[in-house]
């Protein structure tokens, strides 16, 4: 490792069954040689709390603590992630084991960050349908609404008779003959986020005290049931782990031509999104990956290697969005069990594997590049976990993503050359920025509509469309001060229908129709209102195309006095105070502002 | 309401949390002010029974209450239909309810009529796998067949060693390794309908005798699961939920391009076919449509919004098939809860949606025109719920549907431009039709045959191909008297194969072998013969394209003295003694018999 | 069906019902008679043991002997296989119904065979996650492993923290959160093969002891989760259910083009490989076609009738690979219960089926026929049951497919005229052989690698790439003597990309990456090795398209000095010791050798 310019490790995210073979047992021996072999090699660690993988016996002590599925079922043991957020014996269970390791190394100089369990969400494990789930919400439900009459207003139950006479009578929103009520349906989802960041915290308390060196997370990428935000929030640097060509074909919704121009690098946005997130996550911008692709991996549907280029792009793109660290998974392909089929950066057989050169060679890259120096975007994205349960709970059409809408915003502006910002719903400084995008907010929070005064700012569809508790709003949304436009009514398209918008582009999946005296700035071919405006403030009717996208980006930039420039497929940019860098995710080389960039290729010119 | 015209009001129908807070606690006071404000603006009530969704009280004293789905799973409390019909303390609490509502509002001028419960079977919930069904099943089987030995040969369990020594082992027919027996099924839906119409039962006893007042029920679109012919002898109205545009994206097999092309008009022979069935269901022909879409709904997998004009002529076109009231769902969107995304004719804000101008000058027109006067049509079409139950049992080929087959047949008759009547299998007197079809009647009822005699008539495919019990009759189907035909073997086909028909057409789907003297009229390429006949009794050997329908509707109808016309695409006919309405259902303007008639127009020639 | 030229004749398999009405109380006066009548016509008699449908009164001596399905539901009595391999009380009882028939028939001297159960493993019934199944894989398991530490290391149970400290904390590897540990779920396929043929040899030392006569079983066309070579082992002869228009639409890879091309015939591929495969399974190779097709099916998802002179050209085709007897199912059509629908060369109301005129020609011709006399073929294909079980666990690629590669193979063989032998993985003596292929071959069985010396032999993809445990071996795959390649990365690919080869075709689904010193005889476009070989032996590295496939079988089977021919498209040769038979599989004449082969034709040439 030390050899290829490898300087971090992360070690004992999985290994609770060896550090405690038996209940109160401890065997640190092992684990204490391979702190001693890797630190007197020069490494930094990041020590894992094992949470993620209880071991079996622990199911004796609390046969209870299996999360279940929506349809009732246990998620059985002899995998990962089997445990249920809300099950209080294994919360403390899981803060007694952090203790136990915080106490052993907390203040252990070699060990250099904390990682507290692995992938919070992954396999879908945020929403568990298990009785201490559901006593749980129960409890969530009483304190958030105090008495049952307040619930049921909240939640309109008048409708279908849904009253509830007492909160023990409420149960969880699963098997329900036909939806169920979705303010029922978000209130779950609002609580199981809970669950997760109050589960999370018992080990992040635990640590604290413990031990001085930054806590981490590392979030799965497109995992969203839980709020990113609100774990990041108790921690001191945000991760996630970037798995591009699993992502391109378990994770994107994208045409099929698409997914084969990509096969073998991966989308060109979906890193970007998730790097310009995380660093809105953690705390003052810190942000690593903390897994990297290096090669084939065994869990996507197929598994292509990766284009020769593309571990080392990966790696530097991370870098121009800011991160710290990028670590790989995995060191040695591990010859047994789930993930015998997962690349690492060295074979089973202990051989280097292809991607090793290439992190090899960014490693001396990096060393003799002067530092990064990150600048504020003129660009900002507001991205809302809340919105994206709102919108799964009540999608209104077929496959309506908030995600997905995000994604194409995000899109839309990097293919205009654009770096940007995410922020999440809860800023209020907006200063500095200059365009701002809000596509698809579910409720604007009280602050936020001040804050978004000074910036040229789109907002919609779906904008303040609905009250936290997810009914529709009187006034009607988006009910923005200085903006008169009220949507009166949606229409959701299947995919092969297209409303044509004058000038090119189109709407497609979401159509709002709009009424009021602001001014319409792009209109259907049938005279439908797409987008209206008053000053620098302008709502936008529905989900438009990638060239209605290009459109709407370029005139509001101009509109925001932001310079543009449309980039080729596939060539992505990213500006930072001292360089500005060019990733080429094509297969072939393209010519780009006087340079030709090769296949899976990365440029950079100093600022 | 009364300023846009509107004289009918549905009131009541999911209210029991609110009639009854607590057990035995009854609250009329809200009740008896709607009554007041409505009947005081000139508007006449139908009050429904709201036991379509039991409030949560109900399951602390049935736990068992719960219908239970194939998989075993309880479909819980928190939406709507979750009763299992075979409850007994169910329906007798059901039937208790209906009696206080009739005891207080049962002579109460102001109600003009009673809904019972709401769209029986809506969400698949006739048939029910609780231990209430199935002991309700054992006994139902016990009266049906009186001994076990009787059963079994009824069933042919010899096979497989399926024979059973008691009723007390009969199952029901689910979770099965392999496909149960079609017989023990067909029992089982047989059964299943009869619950329904039992339970239905005790509410109509309930109300017959405290009111004078219409009782009526409200059946949803294309749901099959029950006789609708059954629950309507006891009613004296029949009504229906009428969702063109829902249903078109839902619950039609048609073509992407069909789908597309009639996005925002709904399917055009779907919403006739359904006026014609209930004037069929009710009572001396009454019927009316209770729910009638007034824009996009929330439930499809996708919500367009009806093209300008659409509310309009679907009003239009209940009328002229017969329909007394067109009532709309509903009067004012509801801003919470489950379909907080269901237009209204006035939107969450109370402001005017798009359909109450619609509505407005429907009623308009209505005020001025004379009424209209219904005549017997030439041609019959006999819909048999029995045969839907028997091919869905042992559909033979995928996608097989009897409920496909019979639209199919109907919409070859209207793009001829026929008005038609929809009866039951139970008819015995068809004299004054001239033309008679019965696609897919798997088992003519004793009596039937006799009707068939004098119009010309079309039966087949599958007809007469099972006994009740389905097993195979001896001698083998049809087995008409006048008619030598068999059937000696059956072809399913995959959507991609037809066997082409001299002249053009094809048989697709399903495709019959037939032997016997009778006189081929039809034959396909390859010399097998598609329609035999004898007379005026013919046989169908399989299920005809568009194509071959347009040639058999025109050859079978000149035999019968019919006179047809081919209609335009997407162009409706319907006569009635004093007007011919035509509807068209296209986007663009059409030309027909000297008139344009505008996009989603309706034109009427008095007669 | 002794004028028809029927010889052999199965009874009494699914008849427990009948034989044993009540506990204890036997009635076998009925089957008496069938045996007398049926004997008196001449016919050899075939007696089941009817153990594939027991009947409902045993599940009141055994509620727990039902299967479970892998999400825990039961799957219930109504149709058949309904018990679970595991239970032993049913085994048990299994073994006492075949003493008792034994018993009474054994020495019958009409008897002259008797078939084991029904087609183990139809409809999914192998693997069972019962209680029952539990129990016995925990023993299963503490047998193979002997300490529970050993089990540990070798599942690798170190990952994830999954180590158990007793065998009885091991469940079924049903339910995981994600999925479970291939090595836990090849053990529990390995065990549930293994149950299977603890089941069988219950029956089989039942019988052994109590007559002479041939024991059977009839395997049922492509259910592959039990090792049909260990069931085979302790039979005398091997049979099969040949149904090629059901498999054509139900269990197999292919085209729609090609499913409608064969649509009337079947593929021309799927028999010959189970004719083969059987003679394999059957002890010196002795085998049968138990059930053919004589007409549509019931079961497929489209059932269309055989073109005209398909049952007679699946019959010849059989005794041309060897069969001894060509069975036919069923003889008349039930008109009851689950397979009402499925012909029989009789119709239900008795008159010849359009099957029986083929079958009478089939006898008549064999009368006429000098006896067939097999050879050894040229070229051997390796068949390997745990391979299938080892690629199902650990697919790697959506979709992949051991025996779909397996066909894949074998119809390259095919269409080059070519005629094989296919043999189980334990071979030790390929002597005669002169071409050998083996592709998928998980884990090279000790001594078969020796066996491979002589023969031109090509292995891959996925040779030896895996422990009997499944993990990656050390030094990894192939790690064959005598040939310097190892496969160091793997990828799999969506079916619309392939690597294109120089020279024609490409690989698809499944690509590997070589290195080694070898030479290299096939490479990609891109210069990746595609096949490297040491004189005789050839390793593959990926999955072939069939235009690669023919130039492999092409040049391999020159080097083995064996004579190939480019067969046309849907005719299929098949050579013995005394004649030559060509197979016409398409709809239309074919010229072939100087003969004109009729649509569904047969033809052959004495040696």
């Amino acid at each position: 490792m030390a050899e290829a310019g490898i300087s971090w490790v992360r070690i004992g995210e999985f290994a609770w069954s060896r550090l405690e073979p038996s209940a109160g047992v401890f065997t640190f021996d092992w684990l204490d040689r391979a702190i001693e072999v890797l630190s007197n090699a020069g490494l930094k660690i990041i020590l894992g709390t094992p949470t993620c993988t209880p071991p079996r016996r622990m199911l004796e002590q609390f046969p209870d603590m299996l999360a279940l599925d929506a349809q009732g079922q246990p998620r059985k043991f002899g995998a990962r992630r089997h445990y249920c957020f809300s099950h209080a014996g294994y919360r403390a269970a899981s803060g007694r084991i952090a203790e136990i390791l915080g106490d052993r190394y907390g203040r252990d100089t070699r060990i250099h960050g904390w990682q507290i369990d692995n992938e919070y969400g992954c396999h879908d494990t945020v929403l568990s349908y298990s009785d201490a789930a559901r006593d749980a919400f129960r409890d969530w439900l009483a304190a958030r609404y105090v008495t049952v009459e307040a619930l049921n207003a909240a939640w309109g139950n008048v409708f279908w008779s849904m009253e509830y006479g007492d909160f023990d009578e409420i149960d969880l929103p699963n098997l329900t003959v036909t939806q169920p009520n979705p303010s029922h349906e978000l209130a779950f989802r609002r609580f199981s986020s809970d669950q997760v960041v109050r589960y999370h915290e018992v080990q992040v308390a635990a640590l604290r005290v413990r031990t001085d060196r930054p806590l981490i997370h590392n979030y799965m990428g497109r995992v969203l049931d839980f709020d990113h935000f609100e774990v990041g929030a108790a921690l001191d640097i945000a991760s996630w782990d970037s798995y591009p060509i699993g992502f391109l074909s378990d994770r994107l919704e994208a045409s099929a031509a698409h997914k084969i121009r990509y096969l073998q690098q991966g989308d060109p946005d979906m890193q970007g999104f998730h790097h310009d997130l995380y660093r809105a996550v953690g705390k003052e911008g810190r942000w690593w990956v903390m897994e990297q692709q290096p090669g084939p991996v065994n869990w996507a549907p197929f598994n292509p290697a990766p284009l020769p280029g593309m571990v080392r792009l990966w790696s530097w793109e991370a870098f121009a969005h800011g991160a710290e660290v990028v670590s790989y998974f995995r060191w040695r392909q591990a010859p047994f069990a789930q993930e015998q089929m997962h690349a690492g950066l060295r074979r089973p057989d202990d051989a280097p594997a292809p991607g090793l050169a290439e992190v090899t060679q960014v490693a001396r890259e990096i060393a003799q590049m002067p530092d990064i120096a990150l600048q504020q975007a003129e660009v900002a994205l507001i991205f809302d976990y809340p919105s994206e349960w709102a919108w799964t709970t009540l999608p209104q059409g077929q496959g309506f993503s908030y995600f997905a809408l995000m994604l194409d915003a995000y899109r839309a502006l990097r293919a205009q050359g654009l770096s940007i910002d995410i922020l999440p719903s809860t800023v209020r400084d907006l200063s500095g920025y200059r365009l701002v995008l809000a596509p698809g907010l579910a409720t604007l929070p009280d602050g936020l509509e001040a804050a978004l005064t000074g910036a040229v700012t789109l907002i919609g569809p779906r904008a303040n469309a609905v009250t936290p508790e997810i009914s529709i709003p009187l006034p009607m949304g988006p009910n923005l001060a200085g903006l008169d436009v009220t949507v009166t009514q949606v229409e959701t398209l299947p995919p092969q229908i297209a409303r044509t918008v004058k000038g090119g582009g189109a709407l497609h999946h979401w159509v709002e129709t709009l009424e009021g005296t602001a001014q319409t700035s792009y209109e259907t071919d049938n005279g439908q209102a797409v987008v209206k405006h008053t000053g620098n403030l302008h709502y936008l009717a529905g989900w438009p195309d990638a060239t209605l996208w290009a459109r709407l980006v370029a005139d509001l930039a101009k509109q925001a006095g932001v310079n543009t420039r449309e980039m080729p497929e596939g060539v992505r940019l990213r500006a930072t105070q001292t360089h500005v860098f060019a990733f080429n995710y094509n297969a072939e080389a393209v010519a780009f502002d006087g340079v030709t960039i090769p296949p899976a290729g990365v440029h950079w010119w100093p600022v």
